[in-house]
C-alpha cells in the first residue's frame, strides 16, 4: 500500500537506493545536523547522507504509518515541513490516544526500520507534509558505500529513539502518580 | 564516583580505549550477535567489537547507574551474567518503582552514552554481576578504527533502545486503560 503510494508520486525512482540529488536535499541535511553527545554530522556529511533519502509529499489526512502494520516496516520518514500526529490504539477506548504532534526534524518509523517489528504507533499527516524517506535498502547501501557516515546516521537515529524513550519514561512516571492519586480517591469514596 | 569504582577494580586500564583481549571476550561477543532486521554482527565481528569493551565485576547491591546523574553518563554496561533491577523515582512515593529486572545480554546506560543527558533510571546489581562496559571514548575509537563495525554496534545499541521504547509504549497503553477504568469507578462511587 505505502509502496504504491510512493510509487505513484515518484515513478521510476522506487528501486533506486544509491545517492541522488533533489531540491529538498539541503533542508534535509540541515535537519540531520542536530547535536549529539557523541558525534555530530557536519553539513557536508549530512548532505552526503541525505542523498540516500528520497523526497516525498504526503497530503494532509494521510495515515502513512499504521499501528500494528507488519508489512510496511522498511522505511522511515524525516519531516522537512508540516506536522505529524502520532497516535496509539487503546483497547476499550473508541478513539485512539494522541501520543504527540511533531514537526520539522522529527523522525517517524525508525523503530520498524531498525527491528522490522510491527509499527508501534500510527502517524497521520495533520497538514500537508514535505518529507524525505529512508528505506532499509537505502540505509544498507549507505552503510556499504560510506560506513563512517552510515554510523553517524545510525547515531542520529538512535538519538531520536532515545529522546522518545526519555519522553515516554516521563509520561509513565506521571501515569504512576495519577493512578496512585486515583486509588486514594477510590479508597476514600468506598463505603467502609 | 563510578570512575573511581572502576579504577579500583582494574587499575591502569581506565584510560586505554583501544582493542584489548580479556577472558570474558567470547561471552560478550556471543551476546552481541542478537539478530536484527537490518544487519547482524557475525561472531568474528562481535569479537572485534567486544575488544573495545572492558570487563567489570559489580558486587550485589551496587547502584552502578543513578537516576538523574548528569556526570557519569560516559559509559554503558552489557550484562554477561547476573541480574539488574531498573528503577524510577516517582515523586510522592516513598520507594522507587521497579521498571524491570534484566539479565544476561541486557544493556544499561546506552541512552546517556548516546545523548549525554542525565541518567533516566537507576540500575542496581540484584546479584553479583559479570559485565563489560563500553565508554564513549571506546565507542569513538571503534568508530574511527573500524567504521563498519562501529555502525553495526551502533545498530545493536539502537535495537536495544528500540526494544525498551516498545515495552514502554505497551506499559503506557496499559496505564491509560487503567486510569480510564479507575475514573469510571470514581464516577460510579461519587455521590450524585
Amino acid at each position: 500500500m505505502f509502496k504504491n503510494l510512493f510509487r505513484r508520486q515518484l515513478p521510476g525512482t522506487v528501486d533506486s537506493v544509491g545517492p541522488a540529488d533533489f531540491p529538498e536535499l539541503d533542508t534535509a541535511a540541515e535537519l540531520l545536523t542536530a547535536p549529539s553527545a557523541m558525534m555530530q554530522l557536519s553539513l557536508a556529511e549530512a548532505r552526503a547522507v541525505a542523498r540516500y533519502m528520497r523526497p516525498r509529499f504526503i497530503r494532509e489526512g494521510t495515515v502513512f504509518i499504521r499501528e500494528g502494520d507488519a508489512e510496511g516496516t522498511g522505511f522511515m520518514v524525516l519531516v522537512l515541513d508540516g506536522e505529524v500526529t502520532v497516535e496509539n490504539i487503546v483497547v476499550s477506548r473508541v478513539s485512539p490516544i494522541t501520543v504527540t504532534v511533531l514537526g520539522a526534524g522529527s523522525m517517524h518509523g525508525e523503530l520498524g526500520l531498525i527491528d522490522g517489528l510491527p509499527r508501534s504507533a500510527s502517524c497521520t499527516a495533520s497538514s500537508d507534509l514535505h518529507c524525505v524517506t529512508l528505506t532499509r535498502e537505502g540505509m544498507l547501501q549507505l552503510l556499504k558505500d560510506e560506513p563512517k557516515l552510515g554510523a553517524k546516521l545510525m547515531m542520529a537515529i538512535a538519538m531520536s529513539v532515545a529522546g522518545r524513550l526519555r519522553d515516554n519514561t516521563e509520561k509513565l512516571k506521571k501515569y504512576v502518580q495519577l493512578t496512585m492519586a486515583m486509588q486514594q480517591e477510590i479508597d476514600h469514596l468506598m463505603p467502609a
